[in-house]
C-alpha cells in the first residue's frame, strides 16, 4: 500500500439522501489507488460502538463524537475514512472538526419532499405516521453545515458526479494517490 | 513510516500488575522502529469510546468488544495497536482474538498480594473495604489466559525484561521493522 495522509471525509445529511451509496462508491474510488480506506457507516457503528444508544440528541452527540474519535485515530495512521452518518446538529459536527486535521465536511444535500418521495426504508412513511420518535427532518431539526468544503446535490447530480467533486477537492489538497492501471 | 504488517498486543491482567506501563514502554520501543502505533488504554477508552459503562460483565464485555472492534480495524490498516484492559473474562478476549489475524495476547501475570501491595491507586484498599463493588480479583472474578502468547511476571522481572519478551515474540512472527539510527 502506498502512503497518503490520513483524513476524514464526513458525509452529513439526511437519512435517505444517498451517504451510503456516495460513501461506498468513493471507497471504491480511493482503493483503485491503493489507499488504505476504512467506511464508518451509520449502520455498523451502531452495532459495533454503539449498541444501546438511542436517537436523543444526547445520545446522537455521544454517537457523533464517538466515530469522530475513531475516525480521528484512524486518519492520523494514514487511513483515508469516510464516516456516513445523519449527524445532525452543526455544533457537534464542529467537535469533530476540531479534532481532526484533515476534516472534509460533505454535506449530502437533498431536498425533504425528494427524501420523502423515495423512501427507501420506508421510514419516512412511518415517521409522518407519528410511528418513530426523533426522526431527522420530520420530528427532529436537522441543521445544515454552514460552509461545507464539498456540496453535493444528490437530487440533482450523479452518484458519479458526487463522488468527482469529492475527489477534486481532495485532489486539490494533495490528498490524492494517483489512479493505478 | 515504514510499513508493517498491523497486529494488536493485547495486555490483560489484575488492576496494578503493570500493563499500562508495559504499554507505554512497548509503544517507544515500536516507534523508535518507525512504527506507527496506538495504545488503547482503559481510562481513555472509558472516556471517549465508553463513557456511562460501568463494571458488570455486560458492561465490561461491551468495554472489551467495542476495544476490540477498534483494535481490529486499526490493525488491518497496518497499525501497531496495544491494547492495556483488565479484560477479565476469557471468552470475550477469545471473541476479540478470532477476529483479528495479529493477536498477540499478553498475562501481565502479578500476584493478587503483590499487587494490594503496591496499590498504586489506592483502588484494593477501598475494594478490601467493600467500597468499590464489582472491583477484579476481590468481588469480582479473574479468568488468567489458557494460552497466551507471552507471560510477563511483572512481580519477578523489570518493565525493560517484560517489553523484552514481547518485542522477541513479534520478531520471531517477522513483524517487527529494525531499529533506527
Amino acid at each position: 500500500m502506498a502512503e497518503h495522509p490520513g483524513f476524514t471525509v464526513w458525509l452529513t445529511g439526511l437519512s435517505g439522501a444517498g451517504k451510503s451509496t456516495i460513501a461506498q462508491h468513493l471507497a471504491q474510488a480511493l482503493r483503485r489507488r491503493g489507499m488504505k480506506v476504512e467506511v464508518l457507516d451509520g449502520d455498523v457503528i451502531r452495532q459495533n460502538l454503539s449498541k444501546g444508544l438511542g436517537f436523543s440528541k444526547a445520545d446522537r452527540d455521544t454517537n457523533v463524537l464517538r466515530v469522530g474519535w475513531v475516525a480521528q485515530v484512524l486518519s492520523r495512521n494514514g487511513v483515508a475514512v469516510i464516516a456516513a452518518l445523519i449527524s445532525p446538529y452543526r455544533e457537534t459536527r464542529n467537535q469533530v472538526r476540531a479534532k481532526i486535521p484533515n476534516f472534509v465536511e460533505v454535506f449530502v444535500d437533498a431536498p425533504l419532499e425528494e427524501v420523502i418521495r423515495r423512501d427507501v426504508k420506508g421510514l419516512y412513511k412511518r415517521a409522518l405516521a407519528g410511528e418513530i420518535p426523533n426522526f431527522t427532518g420530520i420530528s427532529d431539526p436537522y441543521e445544515p453545515p454552514e460552509r461545507p468544503e464539498v456540496v453535493c446535490r444528490t437530487a440533482e447530480e450523479t452518484v458519479d458526479e458526487s463522488v468527482g467533486k469529492i475527489l477534486a477537492y481532495l485532489e486539490q489538497q494533495g490528498w490524492l494517490l494517483p489512479e493505478q492501471a
